[in-house]
């Protein structure tokens, strides 16, 4: 079994990063390859971002629908992912949905750590095209006297603050820049803390091992 | 004052149809001008055509930016309205958007009449975002029967079902192709008809006018 | 086109406030009075008081259906206002209703800005008529040691807060004594800054040139 | 202990209907006088005749609040109930709310058995107050091929189609001017069957030897 | 009419205290009797609590169904209330769902006094199952550092920062254990507060009292 | 890797039918093996029946805690789950859940088909607890006409009137009985069939993979 791994940005350190979180993760059972969309932005900040992200996405899974088995958008606020379920038969899984989903059957109510002040409402708006309102703790990003920390810093008390004053009982990364953090914050928290790569080659990976994919019925339909 | 209405396809017919709404809205009060968005798609009917529709938007509205008061985005599946929210400090309205928030203040339910069965949970899916779900009797589309007829039978025969089974008490025109239809179902059906490019009009240059737009504080920060 | 913005309370103080800020918008495009209900309280605080209220603005609607084009009820709790949408045909908007709609396309989440904390749950029973607990980031009234500062400052101070801790990114004038106060506040805060009575005139003024109205099917059927 | 039951309407067989109702369900525990509101309309069909009843309401309930430990609201869509809880101390009860939250806690779901198509969506709006959507199963008024049929027989067949057609699986009779049909219809439905002004009652008395009544916080603070 | 209240747990401090409450509340009008399940755990704190109460609870209801009109559970988590409301033909009344339903009568909002941090989701589960989250202000435990103190001032400073701090209009207490505090609490904060198992008393008595019990129609038919 | 399947009944060939689809699908990457709770019922189709298979379950749990690395549930009411969470570190996932939060993923609504037309509001109420509802398009059983057909013929007849009448995009099968139908259906179908136990195993194995597991904060906390 072949996964794609689609960063839809151009931070080279982050493919790897989460190359690596995929090959620990896989373990020699399947193969997953990391590549960054073609012309990607720098980051995936913004909704103008997303669109510029958006081509070179479509043509990666273009490029690689028959060589691969399923694909992963590896960005958490799930950019273009209605799009990439459309136009390929094979399944689509996208970080911040496998992540928000899979903390639901863990614990009572999660919260979601952000990177930027700025992206938190972009996750509730995410949060509730899922229909995951009632399982949110919070969407919580480091405060203003906390950058001068390491991320590991700044996460970890960002996430102890969501599970003492919010009480979240499950951590979720809102950030594929944070891939590999999970087991760190999770030792010192206590709770669960999920690495969305991680959940999406979960899904992907079962979805794909199972014979399922997106329905072509009507919302996912190409015409 | 002047608003630009972004046809997001390239239809040249529909453009001029728009044209032709907009122009008897604004009597003269104001001007409307409507284009089609470079190297649109010829529809709009897939989550792929709103991606290949995105450039050409958003190159409008930079280089439109400085000479319009407001912008509309004239497909009632407000393809790319976010971004477009994002990237100009001018008001933007999407007809989808502008249709329905006034449908729910004229009646108890409303239905938007869709025109093919495929958009209809893309139609859904934009009522959860808009959280509108107690306010919708129904989307719906022409029954399979009604190939044959006129667009204004088949939408006409569409709303009057709409409004008989699912007691809607308000019609949304649910495609910018349907423009000036509004009057004509309104007379035959006894109930309000709203044509989603009037009524994001009514709300653009309404907002001109007031002199306020999109929050830049988060979520349609441009960064 | 005459629109008729009844008060339905007593203080002409306030009438004369709503009158210049619907002439400051009107500009002469159309006439809009704004007259007391005759019998009105003097405020409209507790459900009784729109209880006593409701005949005098009955009253007024009955006698210049003819006249007006279009009616606003202007009080942020929107009293009479189902009654007032049964009793004509003509277009009737409440500023409670205007605004806050308004303000769900404009940002993420709105906070109201209440004059009292004893109107907190009336505003938030309204919210939750309309079908926008999801939009809402807070209804708020100024802190009890701001008893000594101007008004401006008083609902500056509350609406900061309400974008500071809240998160608000779009503020909403909870009351139609407000009015006059929306350009002031905008400037401060840097987000919108919505005054019903001008969210009201948008939709009315536009409604009423659009040829729509309250659909009279059933739930506002006079029978 | 005595309880007053307001009859918002001026139907005198109505009242004694109800009278009747109270009687035979206190059997001698407590009193119960059920009257009409002076100056009450013939009927509260629309939201104008909920407003013609409230200045009699509300002299009823100040005239005799020393007189009687609790008061009924005794039409189906509680009018001016709000006001009423606000105005005295005493516990206020509507035979809508009361039927309405007692039938979520007897089985998965209800309907509501309306006496007019015209009421339903008021009887929906209701519902939402109250947040029983979940619990709704349909709201229901004859069909129209009914006319001829007895009262009795029309709200049977009408609530036999809400248990075999929407799943009812309790049913609430939506009207006091059906009090006295819930055995008879349960008797032939096998499904429990209430009458609003029963499950009024059991409350109204069990507030009032309890000692507990409205709270005067905020909402319901006469001010 | 002889109602039985079942303990789930074994504590017989708490079985007596409850009996004292139905015997008050009574007066001789019916006749409580209190007893504990047999085979029931000391405390129902955890899933697995619950777990092992049902078969002493079924079997007392069982055994008792000939000789009692209605049944209470008297813990406010409400264990194994679907089962026993499948079970009997006989009216079943959690106290938790009886005083959450009657709270949402009395006020716009209430907290639930919770009497550990543990169970806090456990409440906020049952008041999304019982759809109550838009009537909830909050559910709350004391403090750490109130653990010096008695009951009373416990539950009675918890409380107070309910209201003051969350706005709840109505107190609600949130454990069986705590019966007999209403009445001070009530006094000291002087909003409603609601002894669940009297609440659950109204509803069991008045429902026995009228012939009405669960529907069997589907959920709670025992096949 | 080794995975116990807890079936809560007693049907041994139900529980070979299970084992059977954990076979294939495991395909010698993991070990799973389906047991029978001791003392469990015949079927679980009551409340009661779910009561009466608990601490069977719980045994099997405390029994293999240590020589397992996952449990699942095997019966799509997911009976007892939240004990199950709450008496283990591993992780436990319930067939229901597990498939239910698939099928969210895959397409815009699901229906789930009920084996009899009693289970279907507890399958409702499965749904509410997991905040499905918007992505719900119904919980359909064989119609009464259909008694004589195949389970094949029956369910498929079924799925297919929830495909065409209902608008479901995925199709989940409502109880551990049907394994194995999933492919055949999905073949006629034309959209994903899901089998809650391939569901719950691609989620059992892959949380035990990564070594994330039930959060033990609050709700699964055993005290």
């Amino acid at each position: 079994m072949k996964i794609l791994i689609i960063n839809p940005n151009s931070d080279h350190e982050m493919t790897g990063a989460i190359q690596k979180t995929a090959d620990n993760f896989a373990d020699g059972e399947f193969e997953a390859l990391c590549i960054s969309a073609p012309g990607a932005p720098e980051f995936i900040e913004t909704y103008e971002d997303a669109v510029k992200a958006a081509p070179g996405m479509i043509q990666l899974v273009r490029e690689n629908e028959d060589k691969y088995d399923a694909f992963i958008i590896a960005c958490h606020c799930d950019p273009n992912l209605d799009v990439m379920k459309e136009i390929t038969g094979k399944p689509v899984v996208g970080i911040g949905e496998a992540s928000m989903k899979i903390a639901s059957m863990l614990g009572h109510s999660f919260s979601v750590i952000s990177s930027t002040y700025y992206s938190i409402p972009n996750k509730e708006a995410l949060v509730r095209k899922y229909s995951l309102q009632e399982e949110l703790a919070s969407v919580k990003s480091p405060a203003d006297n906390m950058k001068e920390l390491s991320d590991k810093e700044k996460y970890l008390y960002t996430a102890k603050s969501a599970v003492e004053k919010d009480n979240a009982e499950v951590i979720v990364l809102g950030c594929a820049g944070m891939t590999g953090l999970d087991k760190l914050l999770q030792e010192e928290l206590g709770v669960p803390v999920l690495d969305g790569v991680v959940c999406a080659l979960i899904l992907a990976s079962g979805l794909s091992k199972y014979g399922v994919s997106t329905s072509k019925l009507r919302r996912y339909n190409a015409k």
